[in-house]
């Protein structure tokens, strides 16, 4: 753990750098961070901050938050919206916009994402929305959203048709990932988060999946130490993937492995039912079965993984709907080119590749992970 | 005029270069230019295209831009929104997002604004979001949006609390402005125009506005040589301040000269009922006023840009709207920073400065302008 430059007695935390020119900024991963004043010094004072967090996370952290915002701001408010993924849609994106306008918000203003992955998408999409675009950072309070979606600049929300359909590249100014917010996580989410933990290891990291293999029952135990370093390497892989390619115009690609698969899979149940890491856990099994059925690797790799995905609790045979339906909703996917559908596949120990696969063996691979 | 590169024989179009690294792209002024492939040919060959325009523009050029896209894009289709100011909201928003859904738009898909500022701004700012930003191309048909809104990437909808609230900076890959389309446009739109052309010479180039007192009526006669010259001229001006400050985080802010008064004016009196160019017109005159009022520049300049406007048929006079409720709505103006308003005002022969005013000063010249 590196402690940071300003004041190395005071605040403990590992610091990831994301260096993308003038929009760098820094990952701050540890514990008993929400509470540190020390850990916004890196924001430029101004006259007012808006928290937008929702109505499970608000009344846990918020005011704890704004305690640790005064020195920097010297107005902070608060704007809470209803819990669930269905919130990530134009009509909540409205009411935030009402609320920054009837709180005088201008371009000076900086928004504090307090929450998950739907807090920190929305709020990242209003910020780079707002008079075109202004400040915010990301205390996500998920390990989800601590692993993945605060950091990379990527925010949107759904459309009907497909998630995260409509949203910007937007990066924060600052990502505080506090690893005692998931103290308070329901299970069912904590285990979601290790999803996306597991994708790092899989798709980019052989090295990080064995020692996930070794710990995962102190991540699943809310091991504190073992938390940190999870969140870290994860923000670590991702940062470097993200500082290569920030618009996913290539590599970035690999970090949607599993993806494809489950965003169909969460339209098809409906938004809300799976969550995202569930989704993205079943996706990934369907994703390196597939990448076995097309020789890309060895069927023990692909079974190595669905073991790991098994023994964090996560589901790893699809949903009860059909896999038309499934296949149809995956031709909407963002990274289908030209009406050719594309998936990240694994490919040797650990790499992925982004790379088109017939409909005939992917109806294959759905249809044999319900009678395995 | 510099004949293009490309075609030196067959496409007659000044080039304006707007200069911004991986960004930059050319405007192509000139006449005949929509039917013509040639001007379409700096655009990367794909699979699909799709025209936003209205229901009055779309019958008068939907059909000639089909035909010139042809040789660049396999598929296109079109979009028809209504006409109307009213349009730039989050409604017609998420339509245009649920046809590019409905038509299977990718990432490689170019959207082409044919139309006006409205057409135009939404356009862009549904490029800037649709998958989180793809390619679009400007095909302005009114004056105004020759001359100002569709060069230099600013894209946004309103909010009912104020104009352009909600947006994006995304650079079109390519702007192709037609004089010829000016014949079609209403005599008011024309007029209203001229207000964004008047601006560029009383804020940044004086030489440009005395040309303007010396050649006006050849513009309001629509001769193609004045409008080609005007345009092009206007568009150099404001290319070479977007190249220098793409953000708008200093120098652009002199583009916005008029628009304190204008956008407030237009919110006041309901957002259609002026055009546009109509409220900037007033606006420029509110706003050299109140530079004269502070000692900035002298009330012969502030008459001179007066006599100008008022030559060119726009008000110079505000709306039948309370000054309190003006004042109210400009509070809410995007310049405004930490609570305070600010004010792009003359000073000196061609230079405008972003500065504060005293809002009792703001009144004052409010309730002048309404008694001179």
């Amino acid at each position: 753990m590196n402690p940071p430059a300003t004041d190395p007695e005071a605040l403990r935390a590992c610091r990831v750098s994301v260096s993308l020119a003038e929009r760098s900024y820094d990952v701050l991963v540890g514990k008993g961070l929400l509470d540190d004043a020390r850990a916004f010094a890196a924001l430029r004072p101004a006259a007012h901050a808006v928290i937008i967090t929702n109505e499970v996370v608000g009344p846990l952290f918020a005011e704890r938050v704004m305690h640790a915002l005064r020195s920097r701001f010297s107005r902070i408010s608060t704007v809470t919206l209803a819990d669930g993924e269905v919130q990530k849609r134009w009509q909540t994106l409205n009411d935030i916009f009402d609320s920054l306008i009837a709180e005088h918000c201008d371009r000076n203003t900086t928004l504090i994402a307090l929450g998950g992955g739907v807090v920190g998408d929305i709020t990242g999409f209003a910020a780079a929305c707002y008079m075109r675009g202004i400040d915010y950072v990301q205390v996500p309070t998920t390990l989800l959203a601590q692993v993945d979606s605060s950091v990379g600049g990527k925010t949107a929300i759904n459309h009907p048709a497909g998630k995260n359909m409509i949203g910007a590249f937007h990066q924060p100014r600052l990502v505080i990932a506090d690893v005692d917010t998931l103290s308070t996580l329901p299970r069912r989410e904590l285990i979601a988060g290790l999803a996306e933990v597991i994708k790092y290891g899989a798709a980019v990291d052989a090295a990080f999946l064995g020692w996930l293999e070794d710990n995962l029952s102190r991540l699943l135990a809310l091991d504190g130490d073992a938390l940190v370093y999870a969140v870290r390497r994860s923000c670590e892989l991702k940062a470097g993937i993200v500082a290569a390619d920030e618009r996913e115009s290539g590599r970035r690609a690999v970090l949607n492995f599993g993806h494809t698969f489950a965003h169909a899979i969460e339209a098809g149940v409906g938004y809300g039912r799976w969550l995202h890491g569930e989704a993205v856990g079943c996706g990934m099994v369907l994703a390196s079965r597939l990448s076995e059925r097309m020789g890309l690797i060895s069927s023990e790799r692909a079974s190595r993984l669905q073991i790991i995905i098994e023994r964090a609790g996560l589901p790893t045979r699809p949903p009860d709907v059909d896999d038309a339906t499934i296949v149809r909703l995956m031709r909407a996917d963002k990274k289908s080119l030209d009406g050719k559908q594309r998936f990240v596949l694994l490919e040797g120990a650990d790499d992925a590749v982004l790379a088109p696969a017939p409909e005939d063996l992917v109806e294959r691979v759905l249809r044999d992970s319900r009678s395995s």
